[in-house]
């Protein structure tokens, strides 16, 4: 904070690299052709920050499969607005205040921006910051503590409804949300099997997250026989982030009254939809009562605070663990977006910006 | 009723006609080759029948779709349970007593029975079965305030949660069910289209169910473009009743939070589900919120009460229409199943036995 406060004085003018959108990517991995970086003076003299705005030094920013959906150019997909072409890209962020106009925030404030440019320094509205308190580390304020936590909390939970015992299959087990719901799910007192794309990560899922088992879905393809052998007794509750085939294979395994929410579909997000994978069985939904639901944690804020409550005390305790994949510097950004298509990380995705 | 009573002294041995299933049809609709009509000797004379049993002579029949899915022979469609090879079909019924080993029953009281034999007579346990008061006529207690008015009321109002102004879409809209889904969703003052098969129909659901608006699914086939011009609002309750292409262009029209029950799926049913149409726009499911469910009327037993009270009130003040498609005799339960799948009809399908 003190070298915040040092540079306090000398900042008039800062040089800002940020990312964004010059084409659209209807079809496959965005690339360098469509996500580029550059360089902003950025005035922060203070005549220079409106009133209850505060100008950030930002320090750590998510990296999350759903901004595949805003850069399409297209609304086939009916899904989040899309980013317009030409301006800065924005996440969630973790930044340093460097200069405030509002009364609420002080130069050194750590803070979470929900809607961060993806750069290094922005001038933000101070109504949509939220302090960090100490004692936690900051990576997880954008894990276990931000979206991906309450994605997972809101899956299992809320919309899941899971109780002792459920049987509960994580796809993209451990991904940035994946990780969170199979380690609820398992405080909440169920049996948990996850699917994930290397053996180095089903290791990870039995030994870190405290799954029950978990495979290898590059190397068990049959994900029938999969189901069959690791789910013996069906599945309760399927917590879906990847679509096609294997929610396909999932439903010829649920039990009557199965719930399946449905955060996101990672494998599909790359192609239009007329390309996807059809679901062929949807009607094995009505002879086993199947209730399949969307959902967006913007609709859920009101219990952002009941989860908050138990989550913090599941961390503090080291009941729930985190595991980061971190990028450094803001230039990795192209690198740390295209990894989440390729299976490679395991854990949450994130850039350590200084 | 006195019909009934003069012939009871008489009534020692019958010859019964039943329908049952010689070979299982795991494609295609079924035909001759798999459904057989046999004449059996049923004993009913007073030592016949076993205390708290009744004898029925069976006056109606229901015929309805998903008795297709208990004829494949396979579990895959993790549906209903399968009937066995030649035992007799069973179905929804109304019949009168004709002898009675209950105090519950008399001879000439008219009974519902959940578990009819598709046959001329039978000897069923008198727990099962359920008194009809005068006043409404027979077909509409397999109709209206039957299964499908149950499966209507389940889909529109307790799933559906229909409100004043909500935009409904219902397709086989003219089917047993999707008639009164219509006219359930107008009273609730919905904005209510329907899709059906034939220019018939269409003049049908909005001259005599009240549809504001219906389509011949044959004739625009391009569904897409059909549900823009129809709901130009959007879809708030798709109650859905065939699947496949259908349910895929509903889900490029889908509002925020819009709710699917599902009931069935029709055009999927004559397929083994590697054949099926996939469903290749769930992903739109999660940026719209959407909650699909798949329901079976016999999990919401407990409100049944509720859903009589209300529909009679309906019936008896006009505000509910049935239609039949009625078939005479029992010799007709396999021309009267396939018509099922022929979009030939419009209205509930019964069989009238005498």
């Amino acid at each position: 904070m003190s070298e915040a406060g040092g540079a306090k004085e000398e900042l008039g003018v800062v040089e800002s690299r940020e990312w964004y959108l010059s084409a659209y990517a209807p079809d496959g991995v965005p690339t360098s052709e469509h996500l580029k970086l550059r360089t902003l003076s950025l005035s922060l003299g203070p005549d220079s920050i409106p009133d209850q705005h505060t100008a950030l030094q930002l320090l750590w920013i998510s990296v999350d499969p759903y901004l595949r959906s805003r850069m399409t150019g297209h609304s086939e997909g009916l899904f989040f607005s899309q980013f317009e072409l030409n301006q800065v890209l924005t996440e969630f962020g973790i930044g340093r205040v460097i200069r405030s106009k509002s009364s609420e925030f002080s130069e050194g404030d750590i803070v979470i921006n929900p809607y961060s440019p993806i750069a290094e320094y922005c001038v933000v509205p101070a109504a949509s910051l939220r302090k960090i308190d100490a004692g936690i580390s900051l990576p997880d304020y954008l894990s276990s503590l931000g979206v991906p936590g309450f994605t997972a909390w809101l899956g299992i939970e809320v919309l899941g409804n899971a109780k002792p015992g459920s049987n509960v299959f994580i796809s993209a087990a451990a991904g940035g949300v994946g990780m969170f719901a199979g380690q609820l799910a398992k405080l909440k007192g169920c049996r948990v099997i996850g699917s994930t794309g290397s053996d180095e990560k089903v290791k990870l899922l039995k030994e870190e997250f405290g799954y029950d088992d978990a495979f290898n879905y590059n190397k068990e393809t049959d994900f029938d026989a999969a189901l069959s052998k690791y789910l013996p007794n069906g599945i309760d509750i399927y917590f879906e982030n990847v679509g096609g085939k294997m929610l396909e294979a999932v439903l010829n395994h649920v039990n009557r009254g199965a719930r399946i929410p449905v955060c996101g579909m990672i494998s599909q997000y790359n192609k239009r939809w007329t390309e996807r994978e059809g679901v062929r069985n949807l009607l094995n939904m009505v002879g086993k009562e199947v209730k399949m639901q969307g959902f967006l944690v913007g609709t859920y804020l009101d219990r952002f605070g009941d989860f908050m409550e138990e989550m913090v005390g599941h961390v503090k305790q080291g009941k729930i663990h985190s595991k980061h994949k971190i990028y450094n510097g803001i230039e990795s950004f192209l690198e740390s977006f295209a990894s989440l298509f390729s299976s490679s990380n395991s854990g949450k995705v994130v850039i350590q910006v200084v």
